[in-house]
């Protein structure tokens, strides 16, 4: 997507054709900062503090640190170092499983002196093939925008309620329940968006409301308390956020905070959508209550809130006593009953089993 | 309540026996700041930007603000005037009108040198009146909270989920939906608090936390997207908020968010109570979600946080780009359904009219 006029991705090879370039996200929307990835090391560091985040781009980050694994040393034994210390970064998002255990399909067959050209490209291919479905998501999901917008006699502008960042800084380009936005938007269709803030970690407020503005998407930024309200006056007219694991059954495993709007959503009939590619469904979990990890953070996220101070620094503040206790869970499961239906790079599915092998036959 | 070893409540008259004192809860918990309010004009500053808030609190200082009117001016057309200038100091809480209103009546029949003595004396009856209500309210409620507590057979703590402050902060002494929890502690109840920080004005982490912490009561902050998560996984026994203003109906408009906790707690099958003195009920009002304004507010409160960063300065961090739009709902509407009952000063009732016509009989 386009920063001040030029086109960046999240997630880049640098100019010496091995390093690998990111955006680090922990400085938006204060300051547009690129940080050089040199290890695997460096890349499972970029995951865990979120220098990169979202489902999508936790796997393209991943399968580059298998890439910077094989220049350090490509046999077997540091590749499977490279798996292990990888997939510890974080636990929730399916996709930085899905992104290593490709990466290792593919290189461990071959020989030795071939892997490090084959891990460099086969990680291209994995982000080329992430920003296309991230496009063909986009895509299906404009039709519904679309639709309300046809239905909507006086024309207002749609309004949608995203939650976190499920933008294309959440992917590798364009994202995934923005990526309907943009695609809707770019075709002349009325949006405006209403953005979560999403504590602890404010994705909303600095991140998707960085891209949205940046791409000139009409958006007003809401605590996350207030979209029940909005909904009860029917203020939203859809709901799209992203997954960061998909069950089988059609539950949604995404940022802490979407089970409510999932509920309100619900309560109000909005419809209520998820954006998400293959990559994050994970074909081995039935029941999202039940078996997906919820990755605890560190409390001082939520009784420190980072941002830029009046004389122009970047500071944290303390919200909270001191020796406050805070606890810090970063996802919950949404039910698939609660959820309208799945926008996927194949099309749309109702959040079930039988939908998503209508979808996925190959899967049956 | 206790600080530091001395009891305080939240609004007293001064030593001089004509001004009042409050103490700066937009400071808290970072300084312990009392403030002196020495006019009508004063009083409702106060009750605008929220050095005082919570509804029996605003009630309490809306009658002092009268008090303050009378000996400025006692004459019909002066107190008429506080009326005006205090009603519009917050449009959603019903005590402001309701104490305003029982100022009046009280004042309004005397001989105007009567009036002065008469307000001092009336303010500090609404005052004592409120804080014996929310005393009498935290008694009803406790053995709630003992009940659920006997039931459990590990004799774990109770869990109990709060949004925003209704403790003593909130009120004059005691508290609304803290009362409960105040009283069952003392009493021995083994009471674990879940505080939601409740965003934009973190009242939950800044209020809440500061008064159970003071008082010893083990408590977590959270954000305010976590408590579905929490219900979903059964670490929440009992959630239990106040009330701004409680329609006949039994509709509760709270600090926005409150509706998407009570959906919550609905789903996972979680008790929700909601605790008020009958000074929060609007006996007019019907149907909360239509008639119930709601307050918005300044949209700099969700762009900015407030608190203390590491070198011990109170300061601002803006959270969101530059140029960013906000809006910033105060309250929502819990319809009645959703909430299991209402703890009030004369015992426990459905959220309905029936229940509050059992414990109001005189307003049939």
């Amino acid at each position: 997507m386009n920063v001040d006029g030029k086109q960046y991705r999240t997630i880049w090879l640098a100019d010496d054709g091995w390093a690998v370039e990111i955006i680090d996200q922990t400085k938006l929307p204060h300051m547009f900062d690129i940080r050089r990835l040199e290890s695997m090391e460096c890349a499972a560091d970029a995951i865990k503090h979120m220098l990169v985040r979202g489902a999508p781009l936790i796997g393209a980050t991943a399968a580059y640190g298998i890439a910077l694994a094989t220049r350090f040393n490509p046999e077997d034994s540091n590749l499977h170092k490279a798996y292990d210390l990888l997939i510890k970064a974080r636990p929730t998002a399916i996709n930085l499983r899905w992104a290593l255990l490709e990466m290792l399909e593919v290189l461990i067959p071959l020989p030795v002196e071939h892997r490090i050209e084959a891990a460099y490209k086969h990680a291209k291919v994995i982000c080329d093939q992430d920003a296309e479905n991230c496009r063909l998501i986009g895509n299906n999901g404009s039709h519904l925008i679309e639709k309300i917008f046809q239905l909507n006699e006086k024309k207002e502008p749609v309004n949608i309620l995203t939650h976190c960042n499920a933008g294309w800084l959440a992917a590798v380009d364009w994202g995934t329940a923005l990526a309907p936005i943009y695609i809707a938007h770019d075709r002349g269709i009325d949006i405006h968006v209403w953005i979560d803030e999403t504590r602890p970690r404010n994705q909303g407020a600095s991140l998707t409301a960085w891209e949205l503005n940046n791409h000139g998407v009409p958006c007003t930024l809401i605590v996350d308390n207030a979209g029940g309200h909005l909904m009860q006056h029917g203020m939203v007219d859809l709901c799209i956020t992203g997954s960061d694991r998909t069950t089988i059954n059609g539950d949604v495993c995404n940022k802490i905070g979407t089970y409510l709007k999932a509920l309100a959503a619900d309560d109000c009939d909005v419809p209520f959508y998820v954006a998400l590619p293959e990559s994050t469904i994970d074909w081995k979990v039935e029941d999202g209550l039940a078996d997906i990890p919820i990755e605890q953070r560190d409390g001082e996220e939520v009784l420190k809130v980072f941002g830029i101070d009046d004389a122009g620094i970047l500071n944290h503040v303390r919200i909270a006593p001191e020796n406050c206790r805070a606890a810090n869970f970063a996802f919950d499961v949404t039910p698939s009953h609660l959820i309208t239906g799945l926008i996927t790079e194949r099309g749309l599915c109702d959040a079930s089993k039988s939908g998503l092998l209508e979808l996925y036959p190959e899967r049956n």
